[in-house]
């Protein structure tokens, strides 16, 4: 059984480091709500220091939301050192799928790094597994088989955890799947959830070995934390605070009754 | 007359992609904004992708809020794609008047391109007329002339709508002229509304074809969006989260019963 | 005697233009707290403008939060234009000390620039002094001596004004001391009020000769916003929010009232 709360306390007494290189759209939200969190950001991108950064954190995130060629450069140099260092990586495949140079950024990494967790809608994971799918920009608009497969199959090929977040999150090492119901339809209706939520993941794989399971943890206190924050909030402007607040106050009674992890 | 429900409507059912090369400061604010009124915001500035990107959008926004030499170079490798598959393009002017980087760029952008609407301050459309003003940073501090008769000029010299913004925002496009009335003070109190504004315009210009009605429609709703976050809010912060809110719930009553458009 | 309100009425009706080159993190919310306090902020970061834009600004940020060589070098031809016009220059020296690449480019900054305050918590400015210190990405962890004396021997080796920020913010240009006991702790809980101070540090300075007063003030009124913000939330997303609303309303009787300089 997965305990969330019990890493969500860790993170709080550790304080862990966590790297991003990452987007320039949604890169203070990720910062702010890995502090929401209880843990430590660090945003770092120039080739010149990203491994010397990478190499004194607890988790890096990669996110390619917005990549160029040298961005993707130091994603490697960074990775490399995590990679020495034991250190997990989480990739965050940004619109995989929508543009050759995403997908092959994505391919790249993958190919060059041990990647701890890689987490995308359908559309973006189905695109990483070279399954048919539609990546319109940054959204998911289908995809064709059943995404828990494709997931799996991801999973044991790369060895590595598959995380497609969606109304139902499902997390896979290829051996165990998980499914996280939390969460709230207003948390789409917010631009740099999706991202947020790698940063929550990395949080939780900074502290916990287990990174399936750390993953389904994450979400599913990410999930919760936006269920509450979606019954105080009347639209998307209101529920963006609320979700800070709610996320920062989350305690093990509250995670315990509200979890739904399959 | 124009209904702008109608084209918001429209955006709402479609889900246009409006891809955006911006500004690092409201890059954020841009792709929320978006969102918020139906439409499905992406952001791809690396040369290797933009023209890619832009030509599965169905607007462009180009904003040179942060610009770059390398990222105007994106604008028009994305430009051209755009112009080739005639999705509109929307050109954000920020700062131009200000720099001869800005100035230089903004008429590098509208002689390389076809600019489908133009969009600035007093101070901004002036400097790109040719005309005095002063423009301090971002700032318009003010012209020499009639703005509304140098708008006109502008667009039909440019074969152009353009959109001068301010207390009363003014749309021509050279034959036609609309004022729109709609918005409120706190607007100019937050940093974001301007650059916001041209998403909402690119939203609109993707589902309506007569760009001048388009940019009008969008300019009143975005401006009653402002007028009821305003009543609601306390300061500039509460504001801007009101504002999402609103932005997000406009609706045809609200609207007619509001609108005020020239 | 300090009287910062004096300086904010200032700066409110000379709406001084605060030129940033800064990181991409905290990039909008020190754009917005630089209106909210009534000055205008500018961001331009491209060599090819920094100059021409620093020239006509009141006061110029340079913050190392996502620093690149190419955005050093482009802080340095700002500085050489801001120490040409005697424009004061603010450096926060964001995560000096946690790796080569921000030592050294602190360190460049401070000997190629004429910079009249530098800015850090103690593990920065304890790493720019060359004193033993822990920065874990942007997070002091501890300083080995005491950091009053250490800022005051930097600030008289370097002749500027040293600001120490922390539960106790300490100014000093290495003669006098000034110590703002104002702040709450629920600004430590949202990412960018450091970054953010910088800017109202700035902000003071452009209309204020004596920076150490300057900074003092500025920290104080700062501080007191937070405070204010602080009782009216019940998380760090809606402090944020009251945050902004808080520094737009700062009057003289509020100032005074709450006010802890020594």
């Amino acid at each position: 059984m997965i305990k969330p709360y019990d890493i969500l306390k860790a993170i709080k007494e550790r304080k862990p480091l966590i790297h991003h290189i990452t987007n320039w759209v949604t890169i203070y939200d990720c910062a702010n709500i890995t502090r929401a969190f209880g843990a430590l950001p660090v945003m770092a991108h120039a080739r010149e220091e990203a491994a010397e950064m990478a190499g004194i954190a607890s988790a890096l995130v990669l996110n390619i939301g917005t990549l160029t060629p040298e961005l993707i450069d130091s994603m490697i140099v960074a990775g490399k050192k995590a990679n020495q260092k034991k250190i997990p990586i989480i990739l965050d495949a940004v619109g995989a799928g929508a543009t050759k140079l995403r997908t092959k950024s994505t391919s790249k990494l993958m190919s060059r790094l041990r990647i701890d967790v890689v987490k995308g809608n359908a559309g973006e994971i189905a695109s990483i597994a070279g399954s048919e799918a539609e990546v319109r920009g940054v959204e998911s608009m289908g995809v064709k088989g059943d995404i828990t497969e494709i997931a799996k199959e991801l999973a044991l090929k790369k060895k590595t955890v598959v995380v497609v977040t969606g109304k139902v999150d499902v997390i896979t090492d290829g051996k165990r799947i998980f499914k996280v119901l939390n969460g709230d339809a207003r948390m789409g209706s917010v631009v740099g959830t999706g991202c947020m939520s790698a940063s929550i993941i990395a949080s939780f794989c900074s502290v916990e070995k287990d990174h399936a399971k750390a993953a389904a943890a994450a979400l599913c206190c990410f999930g919760i934390a936006g269920e509450l924050a979606a019954k105080k909030s009347e639209g998307p402007g209101t529920f963006k605070e609320k979700f800070y607040d709610e996320a920062s106050k989350l305690d093990e009674k509250g995670i315990e009754t509200l979890k739904k992890i399959q």
